[in-house]
């Protein structure tokens, strides 16, 4: 059975009857109609997954969809901003109904659990590429940036129950058979790269508690890098502080500080608070039902020293993840 | 000069001190901040578009960065919105100097022309891939609507001064060596298919006016045919009513017909309005500085018939376009 472009939105990304107080027109004109709340500001984040760069040709349809929103999510998170509405842009190669059953429900998953409505989009035959556009609300001036970080904060990380950063770089070099892990080790860390967790629930914990946020997608030093050239500040960070997946934890020291420290990927919370709010910052991460770890603090001088648990330097030899230059 | 993707964004997408009333923080975070009108709907449109299935890789790159926002800015006009901010994700083969300094300044250029600010974005490595997603404003309960059309309604078209539909298929069979040109008729209908001209002044002021409007994207009967399906009638289109361009008039009757009623890639808004409203119609128009003719009406029979000045049958043999059955 042949679907057209029509077809294709009808059937796997319309839901009628789903308009609400916050939505007034959904998918099926030229524009979406959304009421926002008066008075809030509106955040929005967009980014677009390719094949090959952002996820491997390996990764099952639903956990696309999840991923392909959850990365979305997770810049909301950072912001401190509820979540609203999305839109879905895809190029596809061909029509495949069980890539786009798979893909549907994993994205109108993970969009249900967390209260949000696809409310349009466009389809187009093409490279497979995913584009998705999401919208939350933030009070004035309650918004989480990366600007904000000042000389004295520390610096935390959220993180998974028992695991930590850097599976899902140890995923993709077991992907390319740099590393071999027994057949446990990699569904786990493969779980950690194609199902990133969103922290919405954190960052909206953290409103008026964290100083400065961004999510951790390039990796932990680039990511941070941001936030301290935002800032007008710089920090140190200690390595054996970053929390480990026991998989991860098992690996040679090498590969551990690289799948951390510049892995990518994560999707988790970095953000700084002044240490006189630490029972703030924990009350935050118990609410949001989150595992945090201090990992630093923030200095006053700049660049971003990295020592160990004894406060030697530890060499970062490696560049920030840039698309343009792996 | 190699060129990463944060020098690429900050290179050509970013243009520091930008912030405004309405715009309270744009790129360079993980979210932008909007603060939408109180009480304003906000309107929202994602376009993606792909080399060689919305643009052929011949288009010079200035003339690419203007129509990837125009045909999202049709959209806006489309609803009735009023353009408030966009964000671009941008897929890349290579960073390319001379192509992004032409697409950014193509871009820009129309952005400025509406008084629109380039909030948020990402940039990838891979297939050349553009996503912008549009938002606008548009007090409640005045918005254009595909749905709103009634029996009996006139069927209106905009058009350019002196110009009329088709001339970007026109273009696009020229293109394909399907049909010859003289250098000055191909490069006048080159420009209609690589510089449309979004009817964002024409929009706002049908508000109140027109009972349905859809923007010309598809091909003009696929998309009356949307509005028809969502507002439940049918409707009589005169073919020998439609506007011609001086190039699309001096062609075969086959093709002027398929290049006016299929051909797609118009961007200009169809509407419908009250036999009532004409002087309202004439008056919106006019105040817009846009062409409109008037090409049909509404009926309360479902279907679409064509016919032409005599009030004999047209046929139309083309499917409307679809990205996945071409």
């Amino acid at each position: 059975m042949a679907f057209g472009e029509f077809d294709l939105i009808a059937r796997w990304f319309t839901r009628p009857g789903r308009e609400s107080e916050r939505i007034a027109l959904g998918v099926g004109d030229d524009c979406a109609l959304v009421r926002p709340t008066p008075g809030m500001q509106l955040a929005v984040s967009t980014d677009m997954l390719v094949e090959g760069r952002h996820f491997l040709s390996s990764v099952p349809p639903q956990r696309l969809g999840h991923k392909a929103l959850a990365v979305n999510l997770s810049d909301l998170a950072a912001c401190g901003a509820a979540p609203l509405a999305f839109t879905l842009a895809l190029s596809l190669p061909r029509v495949d109904p069980a890539f786009l059953d798979g893909f549907a429900h994993g994205l109108l998953a993970l969009a249900d659990a967390h209260g949000i409505e696809l409310i349009g989009g466009d389809t187009t035959a093409g490279p497979l590429n995913i584009c998705i556009t999401v919208f939350g609300e933030v009070p004035p001036d309650q918004a989480l940036l990366r600007s904000g970080a000042r000389a004295g904060d520390d610096l935390w990380v959220s993180h998974p129950d028992g695991g930590g950063l850097g599976d899902a770089r140890l995923a993709l070099e077991a992907f390319r058979g740099h590393v071999s892990l027994d057949a446990d080790a990699f569904e786990a860390v493969r779980a950690r790269m194609e199902l990133p967790t969103p922290r919405n629930a954190l960052g909206l914990a953290l409103r008026g508690v964290a100083t400065s946020a961004i999510d951790l997608s390039d990796g932990l030093l680039g990511d941070l890098q941001h936030v301290l050239a935002r800032s007008s500040v710089g920090a140190t960070l200690d390595a054996d502080a970053l929390p480990l997946s026991a998989v991860l934890a098992a690996q040679a020291v090498t590969l551990r500080r690289e799948c951390t420290l510049a892995g990518g990927d994560d999707y988790e919370l970095l953000f700084s608070a002044a240490p006189a709010r630490v029972a703030a910052v924990q009350a935050a991460a118990a609410q949001a039902g989150c595992a945090i770890a201090r990992i630093g603090r923030v200095d006053a001088a700049p660049g971003l020293r990295v020592v160990d648990a004894r406060g030697r330097h530890v060499a970062t030899p490696w560049a920030a993840f840039d698309h343009f230059k792996i």
